[in-house]
């Protein structure tokens, strides 16, 4: 116990201990602890055994236990716990100290902890750390921000541990992301970027299963064949995967995912930048689309009732699209290749929504958020990393304003080359009554964004009549009211 | 000034001084002050003079003026210039007189503000007021909630200034709806609703414009007929006002409506509604979806700045759907049919949403609603008031504990009945880049509910495989996890 240690972590559920062990196998002693202190005897006594380890029964110990500057990182449940933790940490912690909450936290909490712990004149901590259990262990995405003192200090094993990119897999998926809740908050962005994937890659698996009528065997093969193309990803990857996975069941046939109950949790953070991203007043209408179709996936006993009364479309309805629809399905491989369209169009959406809403949050929060380094970080090591996103860090190292990525030249070319299919795959399953919420939300963003005119001329024109609400108008400068009632037609009846 | 007062006003814009005067106009006799004094004087001078108004230039003069147990009523700003008022209005009144506080607030501050004043001994009503100037002046929709022991008190005078309905002119759009913050949680959903109805309409309006080719003395003449028919509503009738009104400037030509510009404001009760839904995890998706379309709207720049990036549906893409959409448009009459039905069986999903909400909240703060009288409420005086909510109040009141308006055999018949309509109109919209966002919304959420099985079975598939996050099954008690990299095939590349 004598050599000191060169970082300390509180909190060993299975994120806590990968990222512990991740961290001593980069040359590093750690010391860990917590708060039902048989873990850490299991874990002396199991993964750690014969590594770097120093095992602590108590906060006291585990923070004497270190080097300073000391570099406390705590892993556990996002809110008072956090708060607590700090309480106890001070103590014993002393000015030029670093402690780092590793947990999906609210932004504004972790705005509120840096200005806190800075008054006790140590340095605090938000990072983000997303990538799972395996992640965690092998090389998280991470996404520091708080007290810009304390990145020289945890720079380096921060960018050791991390996720690595790059021709010469020597780009680490770590950068310094801004102050305070900055980093927090774009790993909530994330999430929410990954509530959209997944709502979408849902999407284009219940079309291709019910409207081009796909077995989990082809579906493998599309999503092998999309995974070798633009869309390659770690979320189409698994997909993949997923559809070939048998019942693990001892008495179970077939395929896994079809005996899988379609009632979806979420965790908040998705919820989390739905009700910031209205409080913006930004349109990231994808990702809570997302979380309202989880919402509606959780009421299954409803749906079943639901289903035994509500009609779908009938045969016949509409004949003159129904045999549009019937022709692009007819045609297997053209019609895998329009969802996949559909489904790279919508992503870009997604994902122009999500870099819209982190400008404004920077632009109100003085964050000073370079885009490209975000798109960076979410390269390797996390859910939605993806080869699309250097073209991403590519659009804002080019332009470091740009306003919106579907104006990027190589985005803009995708969309015209997928618009044709993208409305055609959203035409067919409105026809056959197949729900595509967050296509047609993406679809409905494009086609709002891409206007000179919306019709909201009429809506101030209501809000004016009923309201007095005053309207401006389009050929002169001021704001208007009008007499509605005096200037209206008197109505024939 | 030695008769005492029968009710207390504070707050004297233009909504504050109507309903003083619908207030003094039912045989009252009311006392009103403003904190510039000098908006006492002006309506005491002007509108109030040779009434039975007294002006006060304090409140301790307002409160003085009352009889007991004392009403005062404050219509300002929502937020602290409410706390304000309260403590300032405390010292002068006496246990069980009745704040009531008239404005727009969010209603966690009024749960919050009923335990306080009661705690003092005194009442709280926080009431949802809506109609306008011109409701506030001759019979608006009014929500009261807060201390039940209120509701005698104010009942008399609160009922006989609400809007009436029914036969005879007699039924009063005011009820009691709940304790704390019940009533302004009531206008709040109101309010979303609205939203819901104004996007709707405006989608219907672009639709017709621009792929029925509709002029404007043509719109006026469709949402006359709308307003003699099912969709009879305040809207659709000043809509169609709103499109006889020629351009009011001294050199202007054309009608008013070309001359707005396209950017809507708002005042924040969608916002909150869409917030509160994403916390109960209730899909209020035309809310937000029309809260957003909002926000897009606010970025008119971006728009004309993208509009000469971004390209539509090219002539020659989907040349089947293309068809049939030629042939929809080009019978106008069958054409606007469909679209009345598009935004029939849209506004049918949108108040389904609004009365889950409602249900979720009640049942999340113990509040006990009536959904018929809430339906009853809203039947005149408001902006949403229509013939249409009749009917839900037919259903609730035969049906108190009706899970989803689209169960009802009354709303499932319209449903089926415009069902083929509304994907043709959605899918006329889609082929040809004309954004329905709102529309699509309603068709998603329909499609979705009435699902037995959705692809969220993926999604869980997913987050068992990246987090661990487990699932459940169809055919079996418990909750699973699968080792997925062992279930996996080897992928072959």
């Amino acid at each position: 116990m004598s050599e000191k240690c060169d970082f300390g972590l509180i909190g060993l559920a299975v994120m806590g201990e990968n990222l512990a062990l991740n961290v001593e196998s980069r040359g590093n002693r750690i010391a860990v602890y917590n708060r039902s202190t048989d873990k850490v005897d299991r874990l002396m006594e199991g993964r750690a055994k014969g590594k770097n380890f120093v095992g602590c029964h108590s906060i006291e110990e585990l923070v004497g236990s270190l080097k300073k500057p000391r570099l406390v990182m705590t892993l556990v449940k996002a809110g008072e716990a956090v708060d607590d933790l700090i309480e106890q940490l001070l103590p014993h912690m002393e000015p030029g100290d670093v402690i780092i909450d590793g947990g999906n936290e609210h932004y504004t909490n972790t705005e509120r902890r840096t200005k806190y712990v800075e008054s006790k004149g140590l340095l605090y901590v938000g990072a983000g750390v997303s990538g799972g259990e395996e992640g965690a262990l092998k090389g998280p995405s991470l996404m520091p921000g708080g007290s810009p003192a304390a990145w020289p200090l945890i720079k380096p094993i921060f960018q050791a541990i991390s996720a690595k990119v790059g021709p010469n897999d020597d780009i680490p998926c770590c950068e310094w992301v801004g102050p305070r809740g900055a980093g927090h908050y774009v790993k909530m962005v994330h999430n929410g970027i990954e509530y959209g994937d997944m709502q979408l890659i849902c999407e284009a698996y219940q079309i291709l299963k019910e409207v081009g009528g796909l077995s989990n065997d082809e579906l493998y093969d599309v999503f092998e064949d999309w995974n070798n193309g633009d869309l390659q990803s770690y979320l189409i990857e698994i997909t993949r995967d997923i559809f070939s996975a048998k019942d693990d069941q001892p008495d179970g046939q077939g395929y896994l995912v079809d005996q899988i109950l379609d009632v979806a949790g979420a965790k908040g953070t998705g919820k989390w930048m739905s009700q910031l991203a209205l409080d913006l007043g930004v349109p990231s209408t994808l990702v809570t689309t997302a979380v309202y179709a989880r919402g509606l996936s959780a009421v299954k006993e409803a749906r079943q009732r639901a289903s035994k009364v509500l009609q779908g479309p009938q045969t016949g309805d509409n004949p003159e699209f129904a045999a549009g629809v019937s022709k692009l399905a007819g045609d297997k491989k053209a019609f895998v290749e329009a969802v996949r369209k559909a489904l790279y169009a919508s992503k870009i959406c997604s994902y122009a929504q999500g870099f819209v809403q982190l400008q404004a949050a920077s632009e109100e929060h003085d964050w000073g958020l370079n885009y490209g380094d975000c798109a960076l970080l979410w390269r390797g090591g996390c859910i939605i990393r993806a080869k699309f996103l250097d073209r991403i860090k590519e659009a804002f190292d080019e332009q470091p304003k740009l306003e919106n990525l579907l104006l990027y030249p190589f985005f803009k070319n995708i969309i015209d080359e997928s618009q044709a299919a993208w409305r055609a795959v959203i035409i067919a399953a409105t026809q056959l009554g197949v729900p595509t919420p967050a296509f047609s939300a993406a679809l409905g963003y494009y086609d709002s964004y891409r206007r000179e005119r919306l019709p909201a001329n009429l809506l101030q024109a209501q809000r004016d009549y009923f309201g007095a609400h005053t309207y401006k108008r389009v050929d002169r400068e001021g704001t208007f009211h009008s007499e509605w009632l005096e200037l209206r037609k008197q109505p024939s009846n």
